[in-house]
Formats: C-alpha cells, sequence, structure tokens
C-alpha cells in the first residue's frame, strides 16, 4: 500500500477498500506513515466523504487496533449508551442506575467536558471519593456484580482512534461525520456492548447544528454498528436549548439526583425514561416501548433507581451520603441573578450561548486538561415557550470567582430572545434510527 | 494567527487575508508550524481554491522568504521564459541562444526532469563541461555581460516555495491552480526578470490536461505577475503529442542545434519564434510580434543564433564544438526501430505515454534524484496526422541497456492510434492570455 496513492484515490473522489483502511491504520499506528500524510487524507475525507463500507472498515481497523473488552462469559447481554454531547447533558446520571434497577447490565465509558458541552466524567468527580478510574478487572468485575459499572475512556481501546483523533483536532478535521461516526462506534465496540444507544443532539448546542446532518450522523452510527452485529439504536433529540435547568457539574449532579428521587423537570426525566425503554428492550427486559417506560417510571416513583444510584456510587468509592446532603457536592463563593429585561414569552434560550457561559464561569474548558471549577454554573428558571414578565428571574450563575460571575451575568443575557405569541413547542424526541428503518 | 483558525476559514470556503498568508509562510520556513497542519491546509486549498488576491499574497510571501535577484543596475530589462513542463520539449534550448541574438537579455533557471516531463538542465548536462551550478555572482555577471545564463534553481530563492512544494509532492496536493500558479511565479520573480513570458502546455502529456484548466492556469500567472508589477504573457500550447521529433536528452541537444541552424521541424522551430517574438516585444526590440519574428527567423537563417548558442556553451564551460561533433554528445550503445502495425493516417501520438516511453529507457526520473543515461531517448519519423503504411518506419528507441530498448520499442507501439480519414490539424499555439485581456 502506498499512502500517497491512497490520498490520491480518496482526493478524486474514490471508496478505499477494506484492506486499505486496514493497511492504513495498522501502518499508522505502526509509525509508519507520517502525520502529514494522515492529515491530507483526512481533510480529503472531509471533503469527499466516505462510503458506508469504508466507514465499517475503518470503524473494525480502529476496534481491531487495541484490547477488547469482552462480557461473552456473562448470561445476559451487556448494553451501552452514548450522547453525541450537549449542554445540561446529565442524562447517563440518571439513565445508568435507573435501567440497572430493572435489571439491564450496563458497561459505559465517558469522557469529559471539552468546549461547550459537558462530560460526564467531570459530573462524577463532583462526588467525593468517586473513582473514574476503574482498572479494566474492576470494571468488568463491577458490571458481573452489580449489573453497572461507569469509568474514563482508557487508551488501550481503540488506541487508533485516539491517535486520529488528536490529529483531527488540530488540523479541523473533527466534523466529518464518517469520521465522528467511526470514533464513537469504535471505543463503544471495543468496550465490550452487545446493543448500543445513541443519543444524537441537533441543535444549536450540540456539533450538529441541523436535522438533516444529525439524521446522516444517526443513520451512519445504526448502519456501523448493525454491521458489525450490534443492536443499535439512535434517537435524534432537541438541543436548541440545555438540558434539564442547570448547566455546570455539581449543580447537574443535584439535579440528576432529583431526577432520581421523581422530582425531575420534564425535559431530563422524558428522556431518560425513552434511552432507558431502548435499553430495556435491546436488554429483553420489556416487550415494548411503552412497557419499558412504565417499568422505569415506577422505579423512579418508588426509590428503586434512587437506591442503584448510592449503590453505583458506593461501589466506585463515592460518598452516598450526597443523595440526602447535596452540600457534600461542591459548592460556590459568589452567584448573581439575570432578570427578564422585558415582557413576553421566551422564544429561545441558545443552548450554544449558555454552554460558553458555563466555561467562562470555569464549569468547562476550552483546551484538553484544564482546570475547572466544579461547582461553577447556572441554574434556569425558565424556559424556552415560558412567559416572562420584565424583572422577573430568569436563571442565576454560580463560581468561586467574582469576577467570572459578573461577567457570565451579563453574557447570559444574550442567550435569550422573546416574542409576544407563545412559540410551538418543539418534541424533545425529534425522530428515531434503527437498523429496521434503513 | 492560529494555524488552526487558517484550516477552518479556508475548509469552510472563505479567503485568507494578506496577513495571515505571510505570517503562516514565515511561521512555517521558521519551523513554527507543524508539516501535518500545513498539509491540511494545502488539501482544503485544494477543494476550495484561493481567489487571486490570495494567490498574489501567498507568491509574494514566498519571493520574500528568501534571497532575490536584482537586476535593476542593467540599463536593460531582464526577461524570463518558463515552460509547465512537456514531453520533446527542448524550446529553451533554442530560444535562449535566439532571443539573446535579438539583443534580448534572459536570466534563466530551469529544473531537472520529473515524471514523464524532462528538464532541461538534464538536456545541458550531454554537453561536456556545461556548467548548471553557477554562482549567484556568475549567473548575474553573465547576463550582464553575455545578456544571457542559464542554471540550475537555487534553493536560496523562494525557500518557502521549495519546502512547500516538498511537502505537496507527497500529500497529494500538487495538482492545485494556485499552489501551481503561486509556485512557477515565486520563483521567477525572485530570480528578477521584470518581464516573464509562460508556455502553458496543454494536453495528454501536459500536467493540464483540458483547455479550462489550462486557461485557468494561464490566466492566474498571469494576474499575479501583473499583480506584482511584471509584464507577462502566457501562450497555451499542443501538448498532445511530443515537440518536436526526439525525446529524450542527448537527442534533444541534437534536434535543438539543428533548428538553430535553420533545420528544425515545424513545430518548435514556430514554438521558439513564438516566444521569443513575446520576449522582443517585452524588451522593446521589435514593435510587434510580426515584426519580431521576422527579426527571429532571420537570426536562424543567418547563423548568429547558432553562434550565440556556442558563446553560451562556452561561456558555462562547456564544449562548443558538440555544434559540429554532434557525437560528442551521449551516443546509445543499442537502438531498436518501430514499424507501423497498420496503414492509415496517424490519428495520436500520446505524449504521456511517449514521455513513459522514454523514462523506461533510462531518459527520465520517477523519483527525484535518480540517475538517468543521457543517451536514451526516442526518435520520431512520423507525427499525429502523417499517412503511414503498414511496416513503415515509426520511431526509434535508444538506451544503454538492450532489455530496456526491447521493452519501450513494445511499448511505445501504444502510443500511436490511426485513422482512415486525414484528421483535422490542430494548431500548435491555441491562445493567447495577457493582462489587457483579464
Amino acid at each position: 500500500m502506498s499512502m500517497l496513492d491512497l490520498i490520491y484515490k480518496k482526493r478524486n473522489g474514490s471508496a478505499l477498500t477494506s484492506q486499505e483502511i486496514r493497511e492504513f491504520i495498522s501502518d499508522y499506528l505502526l509509525g509508519k506513515i507520517p502525520d502529514y500524510q494522515v492529515s491530507a487524507l483526512l481533510m480529503a475525507i472531509f471533503f469527499n466523504g466516505m462510503t458506508t463500507a469504508e466507514t465499517v472498515a475503518l470503524t473494525q481497523a480502529m476496534v481491531n487496533s487495541g484490547e477488547r473488552l469482552d462480557f461473552s462469559a456473562l448470561d445476559r447481554p451487556v448494553v451501552d449508551k452514548h450522547s453525541t454531547g450537549g449542554v445540561g447533558d446529565k442524562t447517563t446520571l440518571v439513565l445508568l442506575p435507573l435501567a440497572a434497577a430493572a435489571g439491564v447490565t450496563i458497561a459505559k465509558m465517558s469522557g469529559r467536558g471539552l468546549g461547550h458541552t459537558g462530560g460526564t466524567i467531570d459530573k462524577l468527580s463532583c462526588i467525593p471519593g468517586f473513582r473514574t478510574n476503574l482498572t479494566k478487572d474492576e470494571f468488568m468485575q463491577q458490571v458481573r456484580q452489580l449489573g453497572v459499572a461507569i469509568t474514563g475512556q482508557t487508551p488501550q481501546l481503540a488506541p487508533a482512534d485516539g491517535k486520529l483523533y488528536a490529529l483531527r483536532d488540530v488540523t479541523a478535521t473533527v466534523e466529518s461525520i464518517p469520521l465522528i461516526a467511526s470514533s464513537v462506534m469504535s471505543k463503544k465496540i471495543a468496550a465490550g456492548a452487545q446493543s448500543i444507544v445513541l443519543d444524537v443532539k441537533v441543535g444549536s448546542g450540540a456539533f450538529m447544528k441541523d436535522l438533516p446532518s444529525a439524521r446522516q450522523l444517526a443513520q451512519m452510527l445504526v448502519e456501523i454498528g448493525t454491521a458489525l452485529g450490534r443492536k443499535t439504536t439512535a434517537l435524534l433529540t432537541n438541543m436548541e436549548q440545555p438540558l434539564g435547568l442547570t448547566v455546570g457539574n455539581a449543580v447537574e449532579v443535584v439535579e440528576a439526583i432529583e431526577t432520581l428521587q421523581g422530582n425531575g423537570p420534564n425535559d431530563l426525566t422524558g428522556l431518560a425514561l425513552s434511552l432507558g425503554a431502548e435499553l430495556l428492550v435491546a436488554s429483553n427486559k420489556a416487550a415494548s416501548i411503552v412497557e419499558a417506560k412504565g417499568v422505569l417510571s415506577e422505579l423512579l416513583n418508588n426509590g428503586k433507581a434512587l437506591e442503584m444510584f448510592q449503590l453505583l456510587v458506593a461501589a466506585q468509592g463515592g460518598d452516598p451520603k450526597v443523595v440526602e446532603e447535596p452540600q457534600r457536592l461542591a459548592d460556590a463563593a459568589y452567584s448573581k441573578k439575570v432578570y427578564a429585561a422585558t415582557s413576553g414569552y421566551l422564544k429561545s434560550l441558545d443552548a450554544l450561548k449558555v454552554g460558553q457561559t458555563a466555561v467562562l464561569l470555569g464549569a468547562g474548558r476550552q483546551v484538553k486538561n484544564a482546570e475547572i471549577d466544579l461547582a461553577a454554573g447556572i441554574r434556569l428558571y425558565k424556559k424556552t415557550g415560558d412567559y416572562v414578565h420584565t424583572g422577573e428571574l430568569l436563571a442565576e450563575v454560580y463560581a468561586n470567582d467574582a469576577d467570572k460571575v459578573a461577567a457570565a451575568a451579563q453574557q447570559l443575557r444574550a442567550a435569550y430572545s422573546y416574542i409576544q405569541q407563545k412559540p410551538t413547542p418543539v418534541p424533545l424526541i425529534i425522530e428515531r434510527v434503527t437498523s429496521e428503518k434503513l
């Protein structure tokens, strides 16, 4: 294989063969191909795309590039859930204990937040003692025993994806649907999941800003999973405004706990039930989505989901008392309220701007490995479609830095727009994509 | 300047500012930007192109990246000629002494052959003693004294172009019109020419295979030259079949000498007259192209052009007796004749295939710095439009390797195609592009 020929081929719009892709990934990981050739190929892929067959081959090659977790010794299917990332997205914190309480076995690897989107690992690190760096053995044992475990991504799984992603990050080649899809699926498949449920966010606060591209990504994710023998379903969900009423880390954990107590906001509760129902059906724990939602609602109401959350926290070394005493999570020294500038319906609450405000507060990071303020965040009191009067409380911002709360409160105002007629509500779950539909 | 932002900007179809381009070139030459970011930018340029303003800025930045020759102390304009490369293109060998004999001052830097196209420096190296590695001072002094000098490209001129070109060569980003145009023009302008005449080849044996892309390149070359204050003209010329009747090195020098004696093939003689006429008019040595061609024809007929060739050879340490004794150039040990397989008119004589046959014979190189056989080459007896009878002599191949001669003779047959009706002749000079036309 000549790497130069491969670049020419892709540049000229042809599809690479599976063997070419396998050799490219293998040689790249062995250091036989210089980064400058790989980045040229990635940019050619950005422009000319990849077929499903190419994307499946790339995913498979990345899976094969490292370790794989094998749960086949278990007598039940292991499932996984992945979100493409949004603002205020604490769904995993609710969904994992909820589905586990219904008997679903979940092995979940998560990432840290980057840019305006948060990451589950950052949120969990608010819980005193909670370990997000389980060894492979610890992780697999906890999945076997408790039925649920969550840990940070390990570089041993799909290392070719890690190397490619690092290069994409510095060469403006991240935003390519086949590259995104193969990156996501290679990690999920290497982590051993037999069924995968995907939450593909669409809108201002999401990676995919418009429905056609989000749909294209969802379809490609499902096609890859299906081609590689995983039952895969994707929900396209709205990310025009933040999910729930909190954005940050400690504030989102508190909201997740409230949701597990049955007191969560409608959108977050609804999304957790919908994604959870997919997991139950995929695990043969319910015959239909409707039945599964009933089971899960009951577990929120009877305290079983919350109990599983406490078991999960305890199993990973965390302090389960955070449930009763949320002040054990980080608490911010400064706060500032934001009031409505005018009367009217909230036409929009721009998730991207809210996410950027959270970064400004210190709740997120612009560059990898930057320090964050776990107590920093935003509480929203009004969301799209609500009617507000001039001077009414819209939101409150928190941080351990007085200057930042002042600047953030100012910046957050720009996230709101008003309208006099009540806007038509947009459904949270826009579409469902499964292999049967393809 | 953030290089990542520049890649995004170009990837998303926006134009870079002159300052961004200046900083990019300067930082790259200083080693501040990694090759993998530059290759991603180059691939984005391949897909999204560059505006004239961007291409001019890139050219200027590359000119400013190194030394510049300054002929302003001379009392007359210095001109330069550049060909985009073809098969059998020995025009420079004829044109330089011819135009110099008419009083034109020419400072010419040339390259070596690569791929199926030949290079003037290789051809000149057939002349015993001829130096193609003049120092800057030797080069400038000879231009002053004799009015003409030719030497190899020096890495001191436009070094940023050298660095970029090396990267383009291994990342499939050579074939981009703004990148080609800025590369050519940066070297011409750094070499001090006040007027530039360009021979943009189009057809099978050229870099540009079709007229629209060749025209686009010619226009961009002229726009850059004009924007940077150089009188610039481009001729679009046919490269569907080789130029003249020889392809190789020593054989082409012999043909150039014959042409300087007034006995050259029509196409080569005509092209030398046309390009020479442009040089004369640009140097104010003739009032019109027609007048200039008359002057130049006379110089071919009265021996003055040949005399200047001998002065040029002698000035650069070469043996001027090659004119009378062409056997002093390399002579091949083996040869093989190729005969017509059928009767009919020659519909085409594929320049690319002829060029590839020359490489097979050892007359050219596929990789830089490869050794070549100066005696290897091809003599053509029939060209497109000629009528041939079955068994008639079409061509003869030469090399110092018996196996190569046999293989090349076999391969060369595929370059010919036949037709029963006489094909319509295609003009050699297709179009003229000058700044006035733009």
